[in-house]
């Protein structure tokens, strides 16, 4: 067994590429990482998403604890069995679902208490049983346990969700020790937009030590020259030689944005929940294909993209497809965004192995702005 | 150019197998055919459905003709090219349609006005505007307006409907005249429940000539053995050397019976619409997945099966698919039945040339006994 590792190829300025190995197979970074909730990707099929060049997705332990169950999914295999994706799986530990979609929870310094959205159960999930979660899911990387504050929030507030964060990261560490060598454990940055906690809250985890280190608590409000800062000071925080993930970002910009200040893992449903109404991202920018300039158009999205949906198909009936209520104008769009963020992705690659990531961001960033009609 | 054609084969009893050749290339009868009524097969990738073995598919020329209108399709290179599906197409008359889907219509002898069902506009559609509409589609194979009566109806109003239909077949024949050569025209045979106003109708049709036949006015409220009867009174009336079509029809047991008795080709909605309820055809009989004792089954749908969708995947995983509201359900198991009936037509076509239909269509029926789980 060849345990979880992560090896630095290239950098170019604070921008890095690399390989992470885990148990199902090697990852590329920077990677976008397809968000798999309930263990798919809405409304896209697996194999459709590996052929977008996807090498690891994301699933959730809110939504599958809950439905159909960790235990179930252990029972049948682990996730990777489940669904039928052999490939690299992280999952959440849980904790931000728990604030966003449980209609009622209770934080404690044991975990936190919550009433399921499906069908009112009151649940309990402390760090050792998202732990526990996720060994049972078998995922390839598993994330602590932490609390996400809102921003904006109050300094003592984000200062006290940040510390119980390092008391469950500890815990998490803990719990984790019985699992096999080649899976990871992830720790995460708290401390909202104070670089002061997000000195600190980096520190305390690398003094834990952890496979890898997500700066999460971000994307929830702040504006992105907010966002940008606390990614910045906190990947100068975090240790050269492990990945850093930067948690439910973001923009196809954010993306380029974070990997010049050294991020290496992002997911998002940007791709899949744009796609679903209409708005595709490629090369030209965003095309949002339900404005009606597109019901004559016979041209493709981008007759030069890797993407089958983004060439075989005419802008006029892929809006017709909208127009119409066809959900398969949803799937063809969530695989336009899916490739456009993957390519993203490996021309980054290509671009810092060659030193030269400023000029693709740059010529990237330009293109955009010959941008169709995101108006 | 080489016209529309078809030859025969073999024949097996009533049972036959053979070819049609069309401008987009060849259908071996008996054919399946998927149904793309808003130029998408709801919830299904087009190369998905070619891979599943289907030679054609239909396109409702009700729906297109209103959205998003014939002279737009036209305009962008007719129904092939916009919705990229270089194979061959049969288009309906938009008759059937106007009867379930518009709010408010007026049959007359010029033709019927209705209320469209999208933006509430009146339409006009007289026999020569649905063959203008099919013609600037380009279908492949076009069909005679028609107006089709729910049964059970009186004698009197099924008969009045039927010669109606008759002088429309004779209005759409002439209007047909100017069609390039590859191009065919179905007639098609109305008369309820009726066998002597079948007979009346087939013979009229017949005297006016058309590439095909169709058999109208079925599954439409009545029992499968008055379907059936209706069947092979008017597959006995119509000419062997050209192909008949049953409309509209049905379940794997009604496509064998309707074989059995000298049908050709078919169109249903039941594989895509149970699919995305979750009942999925199988060689063992129908499968409903939503059933909770699916919850735990490791085993696929079909381990044998030619669709991936059905080997791939565990019962478990489309259960909880189907529980969690994924879309990706539905579309598997869309995928699992249109799978299903192209492989019984192909079961069917070569059990004919081998004259041993009756045994293919016993040993068929025989599997569904030991059926899942359809309670």
């Amino acid at each position: 067994m060849q345990p979880f590792s992560f090896h630095l190829i290239a950098t170019d300025g604070l921008a890095r590429t690399g390989v992470m190995t885990t148990a199902h197979g090697v990852v590329h970074t920077p990677a976008f990482m397809p968000v798999g909730t309930q263990a798919a990707i809405k409304g896209v099929h697996h194999d459709d998403v590996r052929a977008s060049g996807a090498e690891i997705m994301l699933g959730n332990t809110y939504h599958l604890m809950l439905r159909p169950s960790a235990e179930r999914v252990a029972a049948l295999g682990g996730l990777h069995t489940f669904m039928n994706w052999p490939h690299p799986i992280l999952t959440d530990s849980g904790g931000f679902q728990v604030m966003s979609l449980s209609p009622l929870r209770k934080i404690a310094e044991d975990g936190v208490t919550f009433r399921s959205h499906i069908d009112g159960a009151m649940v309990e999930l402390s760090p050792e049983r998202a732990i526990d979660v996720q060994i049972l899911l078998g995922s390839d990387i598993a994330m602590q346990l932490d609390e996400c504050v809102k921003l904006p929030a109050e300094r003592a507030e984000i200062e006290r969700a940040m510390k119980l964060s390092l008391r469950w990261a500890e815990r998490c560490k803990r719990a984790f020790e019985g699992a096999a060598a080649d899976r990871a454990l992830f720790g995460i940055v708290q401390g909202g937009d104070d670089l002061a906690l997000r000195g600190e809250s980096a520190g305390a985890l690398i003094d834990i030590g952890f496979h890898g280190y997500a700066i999460g608590g971000l994307a929830v409000g702040e504006p992105q020259d907010v966002m940008l800062d606390v990614v910045a000071a906190t990947a100068e925080a975090l240790p050269a030689d492990r990945p850093r993930y930067l948690m439910g970002v973001g923009t196809p910009d954010d993306l380029l944005q974070a990997v010049a200040r050294g991020v290496d893992m992002f997911d998002c449903v940007l791709p899949t929940r744009n796609g679903r109404h209409g708005l595709a991202f490629t090369r030209f920018g965003p095309i949002n294909i339900k404005n009606a300039r597109h019901a004559d158009d016979p041209r493709p999205l981008d007759s030069e993209s890797r993407c089958p949906a983004a060439r075989d198909f005419s802008r006029a009936y892929l809006h017709h497809l909208f127009r119409s209520g066809e959900a398969l104008g949803g799937t063809l769009l969530s695989l336009v965004n899916l490739y456009y963020y993957q390519d993203l992705m490996a021309g980054a690659r290509a671009a810092i192995a060659n030193h030269r990531f400023a000029e693709y961001a740059a010529t990237t960033r330009e293109q955009w702005l010959a941008k169709d009609d995101l108006q």
